[in-house]
Parts: structure tokens; sequence; C-alpha cells
């Protein structure tokens, strides 16, 4: 029987008359998108072309929810009390939620953003502040979130359905983080590197490390981005590739 | 058998570390609340409690929808496209209804604020953008509009529940028009002035100019401020004088 | 005797992660800069970055003020009561001049984006709010301005120094007014032809609109924009040619 | 001799329809404001009304610089890499010094507020970049700093005009610190209370911590605040006891 396996990728990132991304060639790979909310990208008008384009192209459809910065792109990061963000990320949900619905579609997923997701990542407890805010907008949302993290522990613990990811173009410790962008041995380089390192982590369902150690872990989804044409052509490589080897991909509802 | 009528208010106003507007008092005196939804006022935490707070009141919930302009508390006029002005109503009627679903309401009315809300009663193309957009989101969202307005005349005309509303404190033209601010007259001062204006217009069904001219219509609501202690004294006095009078007093959704 | 003449370029338009425009190639072609103060575009570090890549350049500066309005990028008329108009243009002339001192430069002058600037172009009051928070902040700061603009018009009146642009990729009505972007002749396409459109002003000192109608005018400065390829390939050409038939070019405070 | 001490507050912290604190009462009262610039609280407009009030008002003024936060009032912890929180700060310094000018006023001060203060008083690396960009723009500008902290001590290192300032209101630990606003003795209630704890600190031109202990600091100083009719009668009580002690008050630049 085929393994299934989700493609995800950030979209609608576009600003105002500010253009970010690919959306229309990655919509054609990707399963999923993570569509941003409009606090640390998109406008309620992106929004809708991207949410229109997903159901074209028949890929299902999750809030990037982010801390409130749109000069910062929610990569800084920022510390707001609990209630103050579980009202940020209910606002944000319920945009998303509604908007996805007008144009025909079920949001079905969350994936926190930039620094928010960073930061969920390592820290349990706002781990579990986001995961409340998302139970208590929808306990059948899906939490798209990275493999082993306390972000995707603390969506377990609350009963969500979680799904764990893995970077296609990201190397990791051998505590399960990724490698940090300053150093050289970061980022994975080219598509068939990124196949390779992809392959062996869904064939073993274990994170591997830059040393070689594996993190066994339950693989649900790989995370490509769509910045720049190699980016793109990354993207197409893998979906394809995986296809050949057997995968099907499905959109995040139907793992 | 009792008339039945409305008061509605506009609240959750605060923003931030800046509070505005007497809440507490506003919801203990009228049926329903028009809330801010973030581009004129309110922010999500404002909006959260808003919500719980009005749900504890029994007060029916609305989305006060508006420019995208904090600075100017959506009072200053924009030209903004169609499509983009009909994502921007998306948007915030998608959050508060989400953000209201939470909080265990139902989102049961919409009304423009500020410069949307002044533009469009005199603009029948972008009363029809926001009718549209209404009506897009969720066709059984009551209009709440300005009496014989050209946003309530799209409303009608676009087959949505529309309940027509007058000003407390505010003095009319003969074409049916608020007498300008900068005009003496403009406003209508103190709690039984108010209630005479009131009165006088719920009993002939028509608004009253400031020339005596009736101008008939079905009023349903009665529009009252809460900016400080004379206008809770006014709103509340009112509330007190129509229930005397025999009036019933309902949130929209059971009009 | 060689006649000046300057070339000048919206730039800084970049926003937080969104790039926009070619402003390295542009730097290296027109002789001033209009910098983006953060409120349609540009943020503190995309203004330093820009204001010290100018220095390097040899460009001079000016302040591209606009309305508040980053998601419209500027372009959504709006309207504001002159005294907070004026706040709001005395707030960007002050910031992009003290950054410009740091950076060692001097802010010399100061233009009008968008909706700001083709509703001044046509609404003497609004030119006179403008011109007044202009003048106010610095008397000496030279006014750029479509040529033959109701805006022109106030900078004069005023006193304020001011030289007057035409654009090298746009068609001119009979009356002076560019030819609407819905127009299919309102852009003038290719360098050659915007080379002939420019010329051939140049040398008579007038606007010549798509009937051959002359409107004669004083001619400073020639407006060419750096949004893609095709745009930086025909400012270049446009220095080139100008400078080979002889004109001189210059920064706006040499003119 | 008398001795000079400077009565500081914080104002110009309303924005658009929001109004907050009691800017006329308080500019009676201090000598300097620590005027909002945009950031974290006010307006073009109100730093405009501010500034002329302060002029009127015989009161210095400084920019009291935040981090880029309206919605959390500039008190929520950010982490902005030191290049664009330099630009962020010489942004705000520029606005704010340009807007005095043009008031009549020089901008003699700068005070860091809230979470970027907070954290620059503990934290010398982003005390160091706050100083950096404080000395670039301006080596003259005075830097107001609470007394001990590492931002008063990155000031000095720059070679900074340095003005220590103390609280009035509020409690202090054995090593400086503030107490925290989570404890029950974290603030000192009532004009008298403050009187007691003010006066003490300068005679002995110490900080004198809850249990007592003297940190000796050279007190230039106090801040008073506005928020609310108790503080103005505090701070009014706290300017007419000092006088009446002998005390010259004066504005920062005449320290």
């Amino acid at each position: 029987m085929p393994q299934t396996v989700n493609l995800n990728a950030d979209l609608g990132e576009s600003f105002g008359a500010w253009e970010m991304g690919s959306d229309a060639e990655m919509l054609a790979t990707v399963n999923s998108a993570n569509v941003a909310c409009g606090f640390h990208a998109g406008d309620p008008l992106v929004m809708r072309r991207t949410l229109s384009l997903a159901r074209k192209a028949g890929v299902s459809v999750g809030a990037h929810i982010a801390y409130p910065d749109l000069q910062g792109f929610g990569r800084r990061p920022m510390t707001i009390p609990a209630p103050e963000l579980e009202a940020i990320i209910l606002y944000q949900l319920a945009a998303l939620a509604g908007m996805a619905r007008t144009e025909g579609l079920t949001m079905s997923h969350v994936k926190p953003h930039g620094a928010l997701s960073n930061m969920a990542c390592v820290d349990p407890a706002l781990a579990g502040t986001v995961v409340a805010a998302i139970k208590d907008f929808d306990p059948a949302l899906i939490l798209l979130a990275p493999a082993l993290s306390k972000l995707a522990e603390a969506g377990y613990l609350a009963g969500l359905p979680v799904v764990e990811e893995i970077f296609a173009d990201r190397a990791y410790l051998d505590d399960g983080q990724l490698v940090p962008r300053a150093r050289a041995d970061a980022m994975i380089h080219g598509a068939e590197a990124s196949l390779a390192h992809v392959s062996a982590m869904l064939d073993e369902q274990a994170l591997i490390s830059v040393t070689g150690k594996r993190l066994p872990c339950t693989i649900g989804s790989i995370c490509v981005h769509g910045d720049g044409p190699d980016a793109v052509r990354t993207a197409r490589f893998l979906r394809e590739e995986l296809l050949h080897r057997g995968y099907r991909l499905a959109p995040l509802e139907l793992l």
C-alpha cells in the first residue's frame, strides 16, 4: 500500500503593492497552503485571491498565524501575554476560516509562522497557549508543526490532530532542532540533495541530523519553499520524484 | 400588541492601552452592540472581551465594519476599488463572526461605521459593494442602516434583512440626511429632548426634519451613544421611558 | 551654453521583507531620488540604506511624502483635514531630513506621491495645504511638481523654489493632465518613443499633448521609473541620449 | 546655593481619536516632556499639538523613543537586529527634532519608553545600540535614563550628556531595579509618601531600596506620571513642596 505524504508551502505572502513568492507555480505543486492572515503578510485582497486560487488548484488551506508585525514579517521575537496572544490567534483563525468558507473552502489546518513558531517549538508554555487558542476555535483543526517540537507535543497533549513536518531544505542538529541559519551547513542546496535528505527521513520515519543521528518521528508533511525559481524547481522535482517512488501525495485533511 | 423596537450602540472601540466609551453601562442598556473589528478601533483582545460581556448581558452583536484607518478612527473618506473593499469587509465580518462563535454568540447584524457608512448612505454604487460583500459572507445577516439611506435601499434590493435606524441625538434635514455637525442645530441635547425626538418619530414611523417635514419609514432601531456620562444617562432614560410607554425592546435577531 | 535638466526617480519603496524597484541601477542613472518616508512605502532601515546609497552615488535626495496608507501604497484617495495633513507632511519631512543629515546629506526637495500628488495637482486648496506644510518646515526646499499643475502653481504662489517635471512614459491631454491609465494611449512604450517624447517637450519647453497641442512651461526635471528591467533600460537610454545631445544633467539643488 | 532638579513626564500619548493623560495639567507642572514619536503612541497631529503646548509652557522636550508597537503601547518586549533598531530610533529622533524645530523648540533630550527602556536598562548590548543611535543623530542630546541602569552607564561610556532619573511612585529593590509591578509593595501611593520617597533620595543622592539599602547615584530628574487626577495632584504637590524646600526646578538643558 502506498505511503501517503503531504507537501506544504507558505503562500499568500504578498502585501498591498508588494509581491512575494511564486504562488501560482507552488499551488500547482503542493497539496496544502499555509495562508498568511494579514498579521505578518497578506491583506484581505491577497487572502481572497490566494484562497480562490487554492480552491481551483485543489489545494487544502490552513491559517499561517503570526505575531502582529508586518514590518518584521513576523520574524521578530515578541513577548505577548497569553490572553492577548490567544485573542490574536483567534482573530486570524476566524478571518481566514470565514474568508475560506466564502470561497467554498474549509480551512483544515493551522501552522504558526516565523518567530511565533520558532519560540513555540522550544517553549512548552507558549506552545500551550497557541494550542489552546486553536482548540478553542475548532478542535478539529489539524496542527501542522515541526517534527519532534514542543509545539507538536503540545498539540498531542491537547488532543488536536497533529501532522509533523520536515523541511526539505534545512539540516537538523542532533537534538532535532534546525541547524541555525548562521552555520554554513544550515541549508540543503539543490533539488537532488533535498530529495536525498527528504527520502532518507521518510524511509526511516526519523529526523536525520548532520552527524547522522536518527530521531524517530511520524512524518506527515514536507515543507517546501517557493521564493525564487530554484525553490520552485526543487519543489516540483520533489513532487515528481516522490510520486515516481510510489508515494501518494494528499491534502492534509485526507491524511 | 406592543410595538417592538431595538436600541443599538457602537461598542468595543477601545484600542490597546487606549480606552473609549462606557461599554459596561451601555451593555446594560442596549439590545444590540455594533462591535469594532480592528480596522477603525478594537483589537483582538478588546473584541474578545466585548463579545464576552455582550453574551453575559444578553445583547446581540454585529460587525461594525470600517475603512482600514485606526489613526483616523474610520472617519476619513477613502476611495478603495470595489474588489479590495469587498475583501476588506469580508475579512472583518469573518473575524468578528468567528470570534463571536468562540464566545458562544452568533453574529446577527452588520453596521458600517464612520466614513464608510456616510459615503454608502449617499452613493448607491458604494452601497451596492458593501451589501454585496455582506451577502457574499452570509445572506441572513441583518443590515442595520440609517433610515431612508441609499445603504438601506441597497440592502432591500439585494434581499438582505434590513433594519432601519434613527439617531437619538441627531436632527434631520428635509431630505432625510442628518443635519451636518457644523450647524448649530445638528445635535439634540438632553435626555428629554432626545426622548421627544425619538418618540415622535416612532409614533409616526417617519423621520421628522428640523422644519417639521415627515418622511415615512419603518423604524426598527434607535442608535444611542455611550461616550461620556451624559450619553449613558440619556441612553438609560430612553430605555426606561420607552419601556414605560409600552414598547418592547428586543435584540435585532428577534425583531 | 548647455541646457541643464534633471532626472528624478522614486526610490526606497521596499518595505520590510518586501523588495520593490531597482534602486541600485536607478541611483547610477538619475540625479535626484524621491525617497519614501514610511507612510506609503519604506521603513526606517530601507530609508537609511537608500540615503546611504544615494550619498555614494552623488544623487540628491528629497522626501516622497504620501498619505498614511501602506496597504494601498498611498494610491487610495483620502480626505484628511488640513491641520492633520500638515502635521502628517511635517512628520515625513522631519524624519527624512533628519535621517539624511545623519548620512551626510542635505534633503533638497519634496515630491508628493500617488493620491496626494494626483489630488493636489487639481485641487488648489489641497495644494495650498501641502505647500504650506513644506514652507513651514523649510522655505528653501525645492518643490518638485508636475508641470502646469495646481501644485506647482501653489508652490510659486508661496514663494517656494519650484521645479516642474514631465513624465518620460506618460502621454498628456490637451489640458496638461496625464492621459488616464485606463486609456490605450496613456503610456509611452519603449526607450526610443520616450526619448522622442521627452526631447520634443524639452526642445519646445512645452507639454505636448496627444493631439499635438503645445502648453508652454519651464521643464526642469524628467521623472523616470525603475520598476522592471525595461524601465531601467529606458532610464539609462534617456540619460545617455540626453548627455549625447548636449544636455547637462544635474541634481535638483544645482539647477 | 539651591540644588537644581528636574521634573519630567511622559506626554503626547494620545493617538487619533483616543485621548490619554492630562497633558495640559502636566505641562503646567513639569519642566521636561518626553514626547511620544508615533511608534508606541502619538501621531503627527498629537505631536505637533504637544510640542506647541510645551513651547507655551516653557517645558523642554525630548523624544520618547519606543519599539514600533501601537497596539502594545511599546510595552511588549521585541527582539530587533541592531541595524534595524538604530534606524527605528534615528527615524523617531529625526521626526520629533524636526517637528520641534518647526514649533520653535530645540529637542534637548531622549528617553527610551516601555519595553525598550526596561530591556536596555539591564542589557548592555541593547543599551549600546540605543546610545549609538542617539549619538549618531546628535551627540549633544541628553540621555534621560533610570539611575544606575545599564542604559545610563552606556550613555556615560559613549560620552553623551546623561541625566539620571528616579521614579516618584515606584519602590526599588536592593540592586537598584524597580520592584516588579506584580508585588504588593511596587508602588508608592499618595502624594505625601511620594514626597518622602523622593526627598530622601534627593537628600542622600542615592536610591533607597525597600529594605533601606542606599545605592549612591547622581539624581538629576524625577519622573512623575499624569494618568488620572491623583497622579496630577501628586505631581503638583511634589513640585510645590520641592520649591518650598528650596530646590530649583529647571528644564533638562539647563541642568
